[in-house]
């Protein structure tokens, strides 16, 4: 089957991005192997921006899902009790919540993760009665008006145009390791926030990604965010942890501020949760903070039944003892070996993040984005991060086969080769 | 099945609602019925509030979803290029577009209506250079916080706590009849837009829907919708028309202002553009404004592929011609007749809305809430709209068979008998 | 004397306006009269736009003013206490508030009207923990951000360019008569403001002008009054009165809202309220209502010592008895039927305003432009009002002749008939 | 003559604050020296918080000031065209503009500096088409909404209540120094714009005092001003230096900012800019930014006549040549000198500010409040600075003799000696 390719310039909006990099048809999928009209396959190191932490199409998976059709379950429920649903809180209670203790409500949002941090914000405002939240340098949150001005990139926010509407009410302080090595930004932030002259108003909340998916793989030290968590805790806010891209096993725990001690009053969750790529979002909300009134928040996809079946077979399979994450925690260290070689390639290049979400900072948007491309005629799917799209993100599915990894990898290391050759001879 | 109710309880959070009404686990669906775990069945009036237009399971969509899953087809592919988005494309510019006459672009923006609305706003603000946007009295669009700044009710807006944040930028103006039969309110909004000591700041836009879905039914004239197309274009404002609730054929007409002149410089989608109930929403833009960058407004579900199957079946099946369509208007006939005698039973009663988006005021939210409570114990589910939850509305399936809507519309009538009944008794 | 003018046009900001109508140096003034440096005599009909209620260098302040600085009387104390300030409070207490039942606190503000309906805004906020505050089509309440918010006026909220900053959390509602004679505004208000879905916040508070002075000398009818003062109390807002303008006797008795019965909770002064012209401002307060921490609101200028002198030799002037008050209503009287004979002139003019703030709707800004240049060179200081400068505006001292306020009109009519002719032959 | 204090419990506002830690009546006052109403003179170290730079009552300028209003000068004007204005502005071009190179228009604002910065701020954001204005910590620049959202004070951001409305569209900086000697703010700064995913932005403006009055005495040092002025330039920003408080002489030259070699776009002046401590604010503006239409930013008493007589004369008075400036110089000296031996008996103390703008940071509030409560009774006016008033501040007229200086010094020692001693026993 091929087809014609002229339909999406001719009617699908020029916001479109990624199709523009990756440019073919893609018809099937199954585990880390994407496949195009014309036959190609892809080995998949984006995995739907960890969206597809356990590959695509997994049969488990896919088999309790074309049951459910077949069956005639629902599609559609809005937000009323379904079987599906039911199991799922279950699996996630038993194999999410109790192991580790946490004590937390799930929130139905809408099945963006946009929406789980709209919904984060609301109810940190709420339940302090401010209005400032504090994010970090390049964060990144979400594209509606609320989450939009949690992130940091100039990019994104200007397609708000001339809106302070939702861009106002935060504050954007320094990231861990945003002034470099030397220089300690909690302690600068404790200052601004001790110091009452400081214009900054008393925060309902802090908002951080634990590890940066789109703003560069900048992963905080667990002394920051313990920290940050200690600020919130003295200052009366509320501790928001996005684990939108970092979460459901991306780092290597199921949350990826595990280890850390800290106890967030809201989590958000999207990306990974359905298991299979499907939309679904939540907002895990400590229990003493869950005071929303009936539809205070709402929405009409905010009970994706499809995915809480996938969710469900997600949690049960890789979730019920360690196995899935030690095996994940063997393959990081595989990548972080892989990526040396890839940076020892790049002069100054760098690696960044922790886990199963790791990149080199190759210290160029422009060569960042001609190894991509070169990977891509190779055949292999992989982007770009950073503020300056300056490092080369890995997001390999978590259940890569330790050889789809290697050839990943080894197609990676050829493209650097061939794009650092071809940048030192053009500035020579 | 039997499953416990507890979990819910337990673990989703308070924000939970139609599962207060509806106070049992669903588990099946076929058209216009829900069983439940205890294998009761109900008629649905309500269809996922309007997002299942075409029923539960529709045996076509069913099918093909059921052949993609199996075929490893696509779940999840960010905005990349696959052949279900390609075939979505076609079906919809030849089945929707092109026979109306209509040049748009089509943005997949996040899977949820309240994404379609904010992309709008942005990119109404982004293109004018303007910030004010004009919304109406109960106007819904949305709970995310630029969305959420164009929505009326009051309750919504408090969940977002004290955050002037996403709700400034917004000028609220009274919808058509707002202030009853006599008073002609586009007349005042030109009076108060062309006097330029109103305090009103020139517009980026102006948005409604032509049905107000939650805002209690109110369906502007043909005459008023003319006429605040006219006011945006003398303004140098765009034309949003919210059909998120009001489109896919639940009016009458594939777009609820078809037939009145109006081009929406932007139409918001979503609800039933699945066809299946599935997340997936979109923005239509007239060719000439699709100014965005790539990725200025992105999100991670914004390519729903499996709703994109189903979406290309349901626009094959019940747009390829006007067979579907004259059924509806025949069907919407059938719900007017049913409306008028229920409202007969209630003294001051009135009928709103159109199409196949009516229902009935029946002068308070306690009445109307005890009628669909009663009506729920007979069997059929069916809930309330407006700002005081005073209208009775009736969102059943396009699909159902006249004898479903008439066993709905009986079970209706005796429980507005029997609610009104003992009102007059608790009265006396 | 002659003065270059050059020096203003190299020296002060563009953003000069009077000074571009009245193109002439001024170097004396008594009474209702201004002297030019080549000695010519101008009626002055503006009055300091109603800064200059008892005429300007009253005698007794004058003789005060300059017993205070020859006796080296402080001129500048910040907010200390001084002996004129107490003689200004006791004045204040004894000849306006005792007399009127008002128990009010003095807030000395920064001394421009603009800080005063900040300070108003801040306390309304502070009080209510609300943000919202409803003010109404063509009313101006200043130029910083505050009360720029509440500003209709498009070319001076434009000022703040690209700021939603300050010009969000205000609602503009249609003021008295905003719709034409047969539209009861007041009803409308009310019936946003009742129902919960229509978009409007809960407000801090109400505030208006009983007669507009820039907008267009509306005055608002008791009723009207009477209406929004019923509404604040019933949805817990504060009622705020700007008798910015309107205030000082200018409508005939010392507040313009006198003989409505309402009792708003923060009324603003300034403009006469030194009754000499210097900058004095402040903010009356409801008891109840003064919970201020010290400096919360705080300015340099607040405490304007030689502004106490004139002030209080003012109050004891002007307002010990109702001699004066009685003389300014006479002269209403006579000032209508003045304007009455010029709105005769011109087809379809309107009498706008109330009392001592009167003028003529001549349909036109270009009109009335004309007829007050004409006017100028006639010898008479006048200017216009209203969102197209349509309305001829006579802001004359209360203090004025009979012989002077005829000679005015008389100047005013003959402009008129000029102007008007030359209209008449232009559209020929 | 004695007054009875308690009209001020009873009538004035609870905002009122300086006269709770000076609490006598005032009445007369000449050059450094208060008197109160009991015949008790005060040596004056506040100087109207630098609004009476010449000491009070001048005898030129009180002279001028009789004369004028002997003769029937204009009290007000509007900003109509006055002998006295074109007398002001050929004095401040001839003393001030061009013995200095600079071309600049003067804007009268509203008297008050609250409303010079406003001016800015809207001047800015109309000038660049962008909203974000770059403050910093402890900056103070005045109570108005849109000045209110630049300064950092909690205590005064909270007058407010829950109003966004003014308080954003402004990003807070760390000012030199805010983090310790250590830390180079402005590196981090630029760090910050640089990055274009910080969230920082594109500002319209930075704006700083080059001596924070109300923050503590912070000084910038000319490196950090002179990046300020880069960082502006590089971004496209206007760079506004708030004078208010450190101009006029204050620092030992007219400008604050004079000798760094950088070129504000804006300049605000106020307090003691009629010289005499009259109502008096105005905006400097690059002549290639006055694009202000006319009467787009306007106000009732822009244009203060009697402080234009008075502020000509001390321009023609102190700054026809060097001499006063030179004076200034050598007290700066005896000042520092003077506040060194007060620093050295409190242990930890340090002396902040510069020129005639000095203080000690005794380290805590309670001291510091302490001292100046114990200087009062002994017959000194002196007032505290900083976040938590734990400056104590000498602003004493720059006109003050050595030995008023000295025995204002000597009080402030005993004063320092006693507190001192008192805390040491207290926390025994």
């Amino acid at each position: 089957m091929s087809t014609d390719k002229q339909i999406f310039a001719r009617r699908e909006s020029e916001a479109r991005s990624y199709c523009r990099n990756f440019d073919t048809v893609f018809t099937k999928a199954v585990g880390s192997e994407m496949t195009d009209t014309e036959g190609k396959t892809y080995i998949d190191f984006l995995a739907g921006c960890s969206s597809l932490n356990y590959g695509h199409n997994d049969p488990d998976m896919k088999q309790a899902l074309l049951d459910h059709v077949a069956g005639d379950g629902i599609a559609h429920g809005l937000d009323m009790y379904t079987a599906e649903k039911a199991q799922f809180l279950e699996a996630f209670e038993k194999k999410i919540l109790e192991p580790r203790g946490m004590d937390y409500k799930v929130m139905m949002t809408g099945p963006t993760g946009t929406n789980a941090v709209e919904a984060a914000m609301k109810l940190a405002r709420k339940i302090t009665g401010r209005r400032n939240i504090i994010s970090f340098t390049n964060g990144f949150h979400g594209m509606t008006m609320g989450a939009l001005s949690l992130t940091g990139n100039a990019g994104k926010r200007a397609g708000a145009g001339n809106s302070c509407g939702g861009l106002c009410g935060v504050t954007h302080l320094p990231y861990d390791g945003a002034f470099g090595d030397g220089v300690d930004t909690l302690q600068q932030i404790e200052m601004m926030l001790n110091n009452t002259s400081s214009g900054i108003d008393k925060p309902a909340a802090f908002i951080f990604e634990p590890v940066q998916g789109e703003g560069g793989l900048n992963a905080a030290s667990t002394e920051w965010m313990q920290g940050i968590a200690r600020l919130a805790k003295e200052h009366g806010a509320l501790l928001i942890v996005d684990d939108i891209q970092s979460g459901c096993g991306r780092t290597g725990t199921y949350f990826s501020f595990e280890g850390t001690g800290i106890e967030p009053d809201l989590i958000t969750q999207a990306k990974s949760l359905s298991g299979f790529g499907l939309p679904f979002a939540a907002l895990l909300i400590k229990r003493e903070h869950d005071i929303w009134k009936p539809a205070e928040h709402n929405g009409t996809f905010r009970g994706n039944t499809h995915a809480f079946v996938t969710a469900r077979v997600a949690l049960e399979k890789f979730w019920s003892d360690d196995t899935f994450q030690k095996k994940v925690q063997e393959k990081s260290v595989m990548l972080t070996t892989g990526l040396q070689s890839v940076a020892e390639i790049v002069p100054g290049a760098r690696l960044k993040g922790r886990g199963m979400m790791q990149g080199v900072d190759v210290g160029s948007g422009e060569l960042a984005g001609d190894i991509c491309a070169r990977a891509f005629e190779k055949g292999l799917i992989i982007e770009t991060s950073g503020a300056d799209d300056e490092v080369v993100k890995v997001l390999v599915a978590l259940t890569v086969s330790p050889e789809t990894l290697r050839n990943g990898l080894e197609i990676l290391r050829e493209a650097t080769q061939e794009a650092t050759q071809n940048h030192k001879i053009a500035a020579e």
